[in-house]
């Protein structure tokens, strides 16, 4: 019988990795959000576990790669009914990517706080996946035209190693559009939704940064790489926590759980497309980067005034541009603009940051007001004034006080 | 020197996966009990890894295999003495254990909440691992009777490859005896005792989920076993939380994250025998199954009239016994009855779990018995009016108040 | 290209186990303190790894380590240098060690809370990890004077296998440092400063616990090391929780989560440095001792008068005295006093104990004393009063009331 290589152990690992990805995420969103939200916030990434989670095995799988020589939008959804019968040599690539699925649908959730139902978001999420992300993922990493762009241009090809552009740039557009359809909170401000848990909000940040070395590192196959990967993913955040921790104090603005936590994840999203093609150094200065400017990109909403709750555009999409365009400056074995290369790989870098930007939004505000037409999208102002947990799920995060639970006669002695 | 194999690599990594389990438990039960009661909760799971650490260091590694040829009750406990000395080839293996050990004890104590003193847990878990959980772990994987039951009744073997009959089974019977000794809670009725702390209940799950990968995976030693169980150990969980989701809302019941979570479990639950011998689709429906099953099954409490508080009984026996005998019907290498084979497996199936369930409700109730007349069990129901943490242990879980520390000059002003 | 080997694997694995350590001691740290200074004291983990992740990039990596024939202070800072353009055999390595500062690092502000501004804390990481941590970690492991006792003196060489000497009494000792210059909180006494989430604190123990799998079997290149390594990384601590409950009972105190998870803490920091030296055996044993004597241990703060707040004496510096001496009695081939040796090794591991303590004590006084001479070091008394979150991170750790946010109109009604 056939042993498990080093390899396939590495992979193993990193799917339980990148799988606890997805429950760190609805503790960091279940932390920043108010108090009367969090299990509404919560059920969304849990609900896209299992909604997405499922839809992979069934159809996203064979979606998002291409056999050879098949082009054209996505792979072929039946490839997975094999699965009855098949024979397991690629189950575990499969089970991999359904971790990857999972948090970049999951990802999305965070525009939309305090005043999407459930139901609501479990359809969006579900035709997100399908319509969205396989065929995307098919495009960047299954045979897909972005992965032939170089070829065609005549230049470098795209590098886009974890998913800058199908993870992080895609949902970020797609959180935009949904945040434009589903529109404001009641009473969106600046400062007006306090996060209601900063120790959740940091063991959420802290499972994130775990999986990451899984979502990073997972397909390096040699010690080179991997090793390289592991570096990036390590300096690259730590950096991004210095350059937005320095850029709120540059700003008059007090050193905060919030954006520590913040920076560490705009670092690592900025890594994500470049941790197998930077040195280590430039690795250093792209987190950096990342973090002073997502510090002052989560601003922007408020003067463009889209109510994207927990800034997913502002980290994903914002970090997500900057760390797969910087490689067209700084990639290594002299491709990129200021490393010996040319503009070719910029150029390419470039298409596919639009064109995966382009694709999610249209397609996600088409799906968006579909799902408005269908459900209402948000709930009633009353139940969003009364707190959609209490209303809409019959939870409350906490029952903290004592008393309650005590008999009647006890209590009102 | 020998070198690791990749295997090795899996096993000691899988370790860690399980290691963490049972604080997740803890922290899982944490959440769903009253904010009284917590720290009695983890500290049941925590002292767990103590005595059931030791123990199996010093007897239970032994005590859960047979040497060839050996059969009877259980292994020998004399042969982990040798480990002053011993040659430790088999170390990776004995740590791995450790951590099944650990989390099986760990499981029962949810059937005991908010009345049951540490020192009373103490003796009882220390009691259940050797005479019940030991000695059982040897009859399922140790070459004992169950594991040889096919070969004495001209059957296919029994199918148990990470615990539904050795974990689930026998902690889910151990924690009705326990909680029939225990007696009710005062006031117990539905919804009479609200969860505490949801985030908390997510924290948990996502260390349960994660660590899972380990506990299924762990073992396999090819890829394709260690990627059919990886696909099965993510598509089930998820098929069950939109299974149990789905029955609620069919119940008229809001969707809830106790209910998602709880789903996840119970998906996994049903898996953990299963993941090995499923194709995924058929994994896939025993998850949906498993959900919408326990969603109904951990009422069944009220209607029989035991206070297993956090329904170790509706989701770790029921979905034990659901996925152990679903292998009878739709286990692969046509053994299962639907899937070409015939009543043989289903036969063995439902002996071993019949036999475990016995064994350990038996001897679990014998146990409870005499710890009761040895310690009372119970605290004074005066100490469970008061609240278990303020008076067993002297400890909030929470001190959230602002005021209290500081000085009493300035808190006067 | 070259393959990845199974310890790659192992490496890449444990570097994720041991990065998660570093948020894990924010949220145990962040859960012994008071309500109002758990952003301050999470921060200083999290920045922590900001500064030491980027230093040790830069410089650590080289320091901390000699070349073949070098000796002296500390190894080349300039090697890092390389990094733009080097060979990336030895990244794995690297992403290793980079976790290990970050945590050695972080361990020390548990003595700082709720006094100690975020700016001085990030001063005195970065001076400390490079005066420090950098040339201890070359004595220990890159090939300095105290690797290379044992054939200087004539007999078996020191062993510190995961960090006795060069992580917990090198931080303990630091962390003594920066208490005396740091002076007393406010109110210092015992009793005065209650934990403010004991779920917190054992989320934290939890995910210590399972990073240090990592931490003391990451290096081991065989499965008798590793596996050895693994059962003692689980049994000292199981050992340890039911000495220090044991403990607290015979001192008539009651059953604690802060007792419990101080316990395991006690035991992994004893077994670091002795986890593949020891017969699990006795390393049970000295668990049970680690336990035992930390209970004791971290009252000894209020006879001598430092405030050590979270105990890093006590536990790190105390259980780190504890694991590096007990090899020179039990170590196993033959070399500890009680098993067969002399008292050879004894005199190698006090000196190199000492040796480590006083260097760190004494620098750490000096770079203390420098940056209070900076930036004064404490906050001033009124932020402490009134609480550091609020004052000095404009930030407080919870908004758990539900009518804040609620338009102004609504909450009147």
């Amino acid at each position: 019988m056939e042993q498990l290589t080093p390899h396939d152990v590495w992979v193993l690992a990193s799917s339980a990795l990148v799988l606890v990805m997805t429950p760190g995420l609805a503790l960091f969103y279940g932390g920043l959000v108010r108090v009367r939200s969090v299990v509404n916030m919560m059920l969304f990434s849990i609900s896209a576990m299992g909604v997405v989670g499922v839809l992979w095995i069934l159809v996203g799988y064979g979606m998002s790669s291409f056999a050879a020589g098949e082009g054209g939008w996505a792979g072929n959804p039946a490839a997975d009914l094999g699965l009855l019968h098949t024979d397991p040599a690629e189950f575990i690539g499969l089970g991999f990517g359904s971790t990857f699925a999972m948090i970049a649908t999951a990802l999305i959730s965070g525009a939309i706080a305090d005043r999407v139902g459930l139901g609501s978001w479990v359809i969006f999420a579900g035709l997100w996946a399908t319509l969205v992300y396989f065929p995307v993922a098919a495009w960047v990493w299954g045979g897909g035209w972005i992965q032939n762009l170089g070829t065609a241009l005549g230049t470098p090809e795209v590098i886009d190693w974890a998913g800058g552009t199908a993870v992080h740039i895609n949902a970020g557009a797609a959180a935009l559009a949904l945040a434009l359809v589903a529109g404001k909170r009641t009473g969106f401000a600046p400062g007006s939704h306090r996060p209601h848990s900063l120790p959740l909000v940091t063991i959420g940040a802290a499972l994130l940064w775990f999986g990451w070395i899984g979502f990073n590192a997972g397909a390096a196959d040699t010690p080179g790489t991997a090793g390289l990967i592991l570096v990036n993913t390590i300096g690259a955040p730590a950096a991004a926590i210095l350059g937005w921790l320095a850029t709120d104090r540059l700003r008059g603005k007090k050193p905060s759980v919030v954006g520590a936590t913040s920076g560490a994840v705009a670092g690592l999203v900025a890594i994500t497309p470049a941790c197998a093609d930077l040195a280590p150094l430039w690795a250093l200065l792209l987190g950096l980067l990342a973090g002073a400017i997502c510090a002052l990109a989560i601003d922007w909403k408020y003067r463009l005034g889209f109510d994207d709750s927990l800034d997913v555009v502002g980290l994903h999409l914002v970090a997500g541009v900057l760390g797969t365009l910087y490689l067209g400056f700084f990639a290594s074995e002299g491709r990129g603009l200021l490393v010996g290369g040319d503009a070719g790989l910029l150029l390419v870098q470039t298409i596919s940051v639009l064109g995966v930007m382009l694709y999610s939004f249209v397609v996600s505000l088409a799906i968006a007001g579909a799902v408005r037409a269908l459900t209402g999208l948000r709930v009633p102002p009353r139940m969003e004034q009364l707190g959609i947990d209490a209303t809409a799920h019959g939870e409350d995060a906490y029952a903290l006080d004592v008393a309650p639970s005590l008999p009647a006669a006890t209590a009102r002695r």
